[in-house]
């Protein structure tokens, strides 16, 4: 039976950024079949499921263009110290102690997490486990992009081996889920992988047909070590790799000079900005303002939980916006109806989704999430979409949907066991700290 | 009878900086006689209510030391435009339609949000009906100071009136509610008043024995033209109007430079940082790292929810540490343990209230929160500190106590009809529309 959503505000981030202050969506088979302001007086009781919103927002999924979740359970084990160490002596030796069902459970608390506050696709890019996390993806009907990050300073052997295990993952899960998975191949990045292995996965990834995603530019320092190894800054040498040349997705670059910003939107490279991350880390802050007049895809990732420390994409977005205002000291900088679409409509083009998801529209799938918006924090009614942006945060989420299928039902997750993967979660983190 | 509260996770907010994993605290009168780790066996069941914490977090009540209650109505009425054109076409016609009743509904509004996100003290500066919200504070039982934001750009005639009636509302409301109102001074602002007349106020703050606050150096373009028509910097000028000579309060102070923050350190003048409105008007970033360093009281401030644009202290702090992180390219600026102090400590230190709250501390007032960590997005459970401080946001807060007195359980306001007040809102908004 076809389901109506009707008496809501319909945020939906479409090409006019429209908002219905009452509108209804019309979903069938996993749709939207229609989308509209008023009262849909033209489809019968008999024809839909009728659900009287009252008010509340209904907008798209959200989409973290960038992200670990087998990280999760790293979150608050170390803050505050200087990257390398941080790295060193706290990152690393934990991350050697992830079994593959300590993967699976901090994947699920990072899915938990993420649904809860509205997000519905996710880039997931990690070296383990990657069968066990897109399982789970599946499984749960979420929606994910999955990509083996592939650190290249090894030998030649295990490029190989890496770079195979890397295509096999990408071949057989693209696609998978009904269309609800598809993948990308993922160089971790220009210091960790040489120009000659980033050009030979790149090769392979549009052999493949699918997109190349990195690391690039996050701190200073790594652009001055590409300068002093290579002659080259990070944008400049991965464009002499043919990294560019197909669709691509570049996480972080928060250094980027003026002739790379012209490199990145003459091959269309979409950018996945993370801006909670970047602070914490003390990396900087990214110009993604100056990116968007330019015309460059700019989306939010969060990044792990490691660094930054959750998941909640909306208040990631307002970081963003406000970020941009303050350092240019100019409160026009990147308005409310640019910033849903960070999240929305970018990262559905991001992730070359976009004929898919990424706003409420006739013709796509129905990713969308309900918000309750009769709290304090978001009156006066009337501004729906200033308080969304400006106020609101993943708290305020209440139902979520993929492919019309709900996920998320008054905050409780219907496909995962949030009690359970707590406790599962702290024991393994237990065992891990021994 | 007694109350006593056990087998939590007690941030403490102390001088040690202490965190019992599992502890206890033991609330008479309104105060906290004892604050402790591990079980209490020591105290019968005959003598106090018992109530398990079950794991959840205890921790001092949120301190937001500069706002605005009666502008909440305006949440949302105007997002992204210089601020020229935001005060002059878009607050100001607005703020003239603000009937007492509007006044009283903004502030209760602003009131509820607060409370449910974990704010339990604020200070609130207005020019409007400060009676009737002062009537408010006392009826609900939070705690506030109540301080007249005087506009000195006008007949001296006009400038006595307005003392006057600061000079009344100070000495009335000074100690009333048990306590739990206190009173400053406010000149507006140094661009907003002219140094005489911010002498005299100072002068007569001193005399009633209430701290001073005021607005400061907020936009580079106030400071300019404070050197152009004074021949000297808000700071300087402040001083030479003795308003740093007894205690002193100033928001904002985000164009300070090096000699400027001398005078500040040398005066003990406590700083109310408002990141998210300095970013959202484009103002700029305080630099609250040399801040800190020089021993300045930094605490956090909202500002309105016109330029926020909510009340979420939790978010607030995040965003200050972060930012200091990020502008400075060091991860290890200000640090979890400062975090949670901007917002408890230091908010005390600068209200002038530290002898009565700010800390879980025997001999304290028992104003205190307690937050629900049985959530994805704050596991591992061991790490709390990081959670509270980097993952965590007012939503997180079920109960909420002033004095011991619960004014919010389960994320319910005991003594505020939040649906009436959401309701009334907007029915005032609607009429100042038109």
């Amino acid at each position: 039976m076809d389901k109506v959503f009707y008496n809501g505000v319909i945020i939906t981030a479409n090409e006019k950024d429209e908002v219905y202050s009452s509108g209804y969506v019309h979903v069938r088979a996993g749709k939207f079949i229609e989308v509209g302001s008023g009262y849909p007086d033209h489809i019968g009781t008999e024809e839909a499921n009728f659900y009287n919103l009252n008010g509340r927002w209904l907008l798209p999924g959200l989409i973290n263009t960038h992200g670990h979740t087998p990280m999760t359970l790293l979150r608050g084990h170390s803050d505050d110290l200087p990257l390398k160490r941080w790295l060193q002596e706290k990152m690393w030796p934990m991350e050697q102690k992830l079994t593959r069902e300590a993967v699976i459970v901090s994947s699920k608390l990072a899915m938990v997490e993420m649904l809860k506050s509205g997000t519905t696709t996710f880039l997931d890019m990690y070296h383990l486990f990657l069968d066990d996390i897109a399982n789970v993806v599946d499984e749960i009907g979420m929606r994910a992009v999955i990509t083996r990050g592939i650190i290249g300073l090894c030998s030649r052997e295990e490029q190989i081996a890496k770079l195979d295990e890397a295509m096999t993952i990408a071949k057989s899960w693209h696609g998978k889920g009904d269309g609800r998975i598809t993948t990308m191949l993922s160089p971790h990045s220009p210091y960790l992988c040489p120009p000659d292995y980033i050009a030979e996965i790149a090769s392979e990834a549009r052999t493949l047909g699918v997109p190349v995603h990195t690391h690039m530019s996050e701190t200073a320092q790594e652009v001055e070590e590409s300068v002093n190894k290579y002659g080259k800054r990070p944008v400049e040498l991965l464009q002499s790799t043919g990294f560019f040349d197909g669709a691509s997705l570049v996480a972080h670059a928060v250094h980027v000079n003026d002739e790379e910003l012209e490199i990145l939107t003459e091959h269309q490279v979409a950018v996945s900005h993370n801006p909670m991350s970047n602070l914490k880390l003390g990396s900087g802050i990214a110009s993604i303002q100056k990116m968007l007049s330019k015309g460059i895809t700019v989306s939010i990732g969060t990044d792990s939980v490691a660094s930054n420390n959750n998941l909640d994409l909306i208040q990631e977005m307002r970081t963003a916006i406000l970020l941009q205002k303050g350092i240019n000291q100019d409160p026009t900088a990147v308005k409310s109806a640019e910033g849903i679409k960070l999240i929305t409509v970018n990262g559905a083009k991001a992730l070359g989704l976009r004929n898919t998801i990424g706003s409420i529209e006739k013709g796509l799938d129905a990713d969308f999430i309900i918000m309750q918006e009769q709290q304090a924090h978001l009156q006066p009614a009337m501004n729906a979409l200033s308080h969304l942006v400006y106020s609101a945060s993943g708290a305020d989420v209440i139902d979520v949907y993929v492919k019309g299928k709900q996920l998320v039902k008054n905050r409780e997750c219907l496909y995962l066991d949030e009690e359970k993967i707590i406790t599962e979660c702290n024991d393994h983190y237990r065992k891990m700290l021994k």
